[in-house]
């Protein structure tokens, strides 16, 4: 078993039977002990993050391939903490498609001269660049065209992919009295097909959950998605 | 003649006729006393450079309006470097429209990873929303429609204009062999009939030109423009 990539929160390897397998590390992003989902740096590491993230992405996963939405995901073995996907590139080196419901974060540190702190945003769609070094710049659709990363095509496709998926992940949330703030996606292209995909992990670790106005950490978000 | 409004390089007053009166300062924006037409703060200050600015503000307008280019601009007087507008409300509290013909500056600090100095750009529109605390954050259109800043029709003009303008700068630029790698206009709506217009300056400051590789600063390039 091949090791692709060393990442901040998993490990990518090749099996022989060309599907990848995504290993869940312990490590969080985040910034000095804190969890922050937009961080760029792996801030604390918690013994069972990794397997928590991947039993709430499996569950989200195994629905969505259910209702036919286009993903990479395969299966997950949670005595490995591992999950096997389909082999996708990515846009670029990488873009992170956001979902925003309530003003926090990134928007409202950039729009706050016209936002309240938790206003209502109705599933707002945005795309970030991944790349460290510059922040994960926000990136407009007809930028996204001019550096040949997305085709207005291919950004309308996503666009509605990420509303529709970020929504019924609002709407599992709901089902457990917890409203969801925001959300960060990943598409890539499917290897085979160059069909769009939905890729890598949804999980706590991706996205903002509040219980009224108190903020729900990824660890304690997945144990109450997860519960009976 | 009731000041309404101390900008960084301009000051605005009230006329009696219900125009308003645009006075050139011979401040520029900059940093440590470089100029930067993208900077938030008064850099530094020359003299002439007021009078200059509205030389060839004037010299822009008075073509634009020929076009039927629908601007603030009435006319302007050299002796008291002031420019009478017809007034003009912005959108939210101001958003610039930046063209882009070349990779630099702020576009070139946030999309680093996909292009190289200098490429070309293709009159690329992006705007920001003027907000000196938060370092005038670039933002999309969907965005300013959610925010009530500019409905999807309102910004199909806002960029069609701006390429056109533009476009029209940059080849007056051309015919005194230089060369536009980016220009900021500023528009908003007709105080009376609520109309797009073209406002603020179109000077050296707010635009970015080069023969061949030498970057021409901003009095230097309004003296080449108005040679005769």
């Amino acid at each position: 078993m091949e090791l692709l990539y060393t990442g901040k929160t998993k490990n990518v390897f090749k099996l022989e039977d060309g599907h990848y397998l995504l290993k869940f590390k312990d490590d969080v992003t985040g910034e000095n002990g804190v969890f922050d989902p937009g961080a760029n740096t792996v801030g604390l590491t918690i013994d069972g993050a990794g397997l928590a993230g991947l039993r709430l992405t499996s569950y989200f996963y195994s629905k969505l391939n259910e209702q036919g939405v286009p993903t990479h995901y395969v299966d997950a073995n949670f005595d490995d903490a591992t999950m096997t996907v389909k082999p996708a590139t990515v846009f670029g080196k990488g873009l992170e498609v956001i979902c925003r419901f309530k003003a926090v974060g990134s928007f409202l540190r950039r729009y706050g001269a016209y936002v309240q702190e938790g206003q209502d945003l109705d599933s707002f769609v945005e795309v970030t660049i991944k790349d460290d070094d510059r922040l994960d710049p926000p990136i407009s659709e007809d930028a996204l065209a001019m550096l040949n990363l997305l085709t207005h095509e291919e950004y309308a496709i996503l666009k509605q992919r990420t509303i529709e998926i970020s929504t019924f992940v609002g709407a599992e949330l709901a089902k457990k009295g917890l409203t969801l703030y925001d959300i960060k996606l990943e598409f890539g292209r499917d290897a085979q097909t160059n069909e769009i995909l939905l890729i890598d992990e949804i999980s706590g670790g991706n996205m903002r959950a509040y219980k009224g106005e108190q903020y729900i950490e990824p660890l304690e978000l997945e144990k109450m998605m997860l519960a009976e």
